[in-house]
């Protein structure tokens, strides 16, 4: 299994703020990427959609051979990982909103996050405030409309901008000082969001920490590429491979990105 | 899978404080801790002896079901989990002196560690410690003598005392400000060593990250136990169980302590 490659798949190209992470930390292991374009925002659907859209993502990358697959995806993380992992053989990772080290580094205890409506609804997510942010305020707010935005490629749009005003003012007034990305699209708008928000408030997203925990899991696993040579990375979308290709930031010869219509 | 036990073990009685912060993260899970007193400490043994007693070890562990091997023994992470891992299904968690923790936190930049001889001299820790703590100074100390100690019990004994002192002093010299304890055993010495150091220099081990570790690697892997019932901890010594059971500050229902030669 190890020459094998990870597989990731997202609602569309923000999962490739996971992807960056999991390349600087294992350069050496192939990835295939699933961009599921076509049916962004999951944010937007019912759980049983989400978790159809994930069950079809995963099969497809299992096909290719995949060893691990990482639910690039808050709210298919939230909704469907479970599932996933009771049907599927191979290990899961997902992602979580870093609230817990928010949590435990505010000093204001006032802490904001920015998700998904499918992730905030959600019981996985309600259960983790719960546990890690005792006594901590948590200030929520669905980022309507940014990530159908982020898909389009405009990142330092106008839209955009009025768009993260209104989300990010309450959470000023109740005197944020972190904000916590819990949407792998949003890693994205950094830039924007550091112009927009004081000095104080530090923003926080798990892309990190997923690329950790994935390495933690092919290790005890015996699943990590013995070879050092660098790894493939292989990007297939279903909608035009534009956007996916500038969030990439341009591509060298390891890299691969095809539109394919799944 | 799911409703089977994580193995632990451990060249005697000091990976207990690992088992101590699974039990705390996960007291749902069953629990068997094997504990090879016999031939402790581990750490004065050469690579091949070392490797020839994991195998033994995760052979019994595997037989009794286990589906996860913790191996809480640093100098036999170091010496043989990459070969366990090639030769066993299972997920394995080895451990890792904290040094990344440390080295990331020190001011002074100079962090103390203290170890087994089997563990500083390994290619692993080696290569952790070019990795994680460029920059940084590490003063390391082999703590020769420690372990069999620990093993009688004589935790708060002169010995000890004496030891200890002989072994901090020239990371005092030095101006360390974070000792990281490279050993399972040596967590049992903080009272000790809180009383000899200055308030300054903190103590990091790895109990609490190994724990999360597991969690993580059971959930990828869709193996953690799905009842809330508590679960029931195993223990097997091949010595006398009067220090096991005292370190483990006595037991309740939960849990079975028994002498086994293996």
């Amino acid at each position: 299994m190890n020459r094998y490659p990870i597989g990731i798949f997202d609602s569309g190209v923000g999962g490739t703020s996971i992807w960056k992470e999991i390349q600087k930390l294992l350069p050496n292991e192939d990835t295939i990427y699933l961009a599921d374009s076509k049916n962004a925002p999951y944010g937007e659907k019912s759980a049983a959609q989400i978790l159809q859209l994930s069950i079809k993502n995963t099969e497809f990358l299992l096909a290719k051979g995949c060893k691990i697959i990482v639910v690039a995806c808050n709210t298919a993380t939230t909704n469907a990982i479970d599932e996933l992992r009771r049907n599927f053989k191979v290990p899961f990772i997902g992602i979580e909103p870093a609230i817990k080290p928010a949590a435990l580094q505010s000093s204001s205890k006032t802490v904001g996050i920015l998700a998904t409506k499918g992730t905030l609804s959600s019981h996985l997510f309600h259960s983790t405030s719960e546990n890690h942010a005792k006594g901590i305020r948590i200030i929520e707010r669905d980022g309507f409309g940014l990530v159908p935005l982020i898909e389009e490629g405009k990142i330092e749009s106008e839209e955009i901008r009025n768009l993260l005003q209104i989300y990010l003012k309450p959470m000023l007034e109740e005197g944020i000082d972190y904000l916590v990305l819990g949407c792998t699209h949003y890693p994205y708008l950094i830039p924007v969001l550091k112009e927009l928000l004081p000095e104080t408030v530090k923003i926080i997203d798990s892309g990190e920490a997923v690329a950790r925990q994935t390495m933690s899991v092919l290790m005890a696993n015996n699943l990590q590429k013995n070879s050092e040579e660098i790894g493939i990375c292989t990007f297939y979308s279903n909608a035009e491979i534009e956007v996916l290709q500038s969030l990439l930031g341009g591509t060298d010869a390891n890299m691969i990105v095809s539109f394919l219509d799944f």
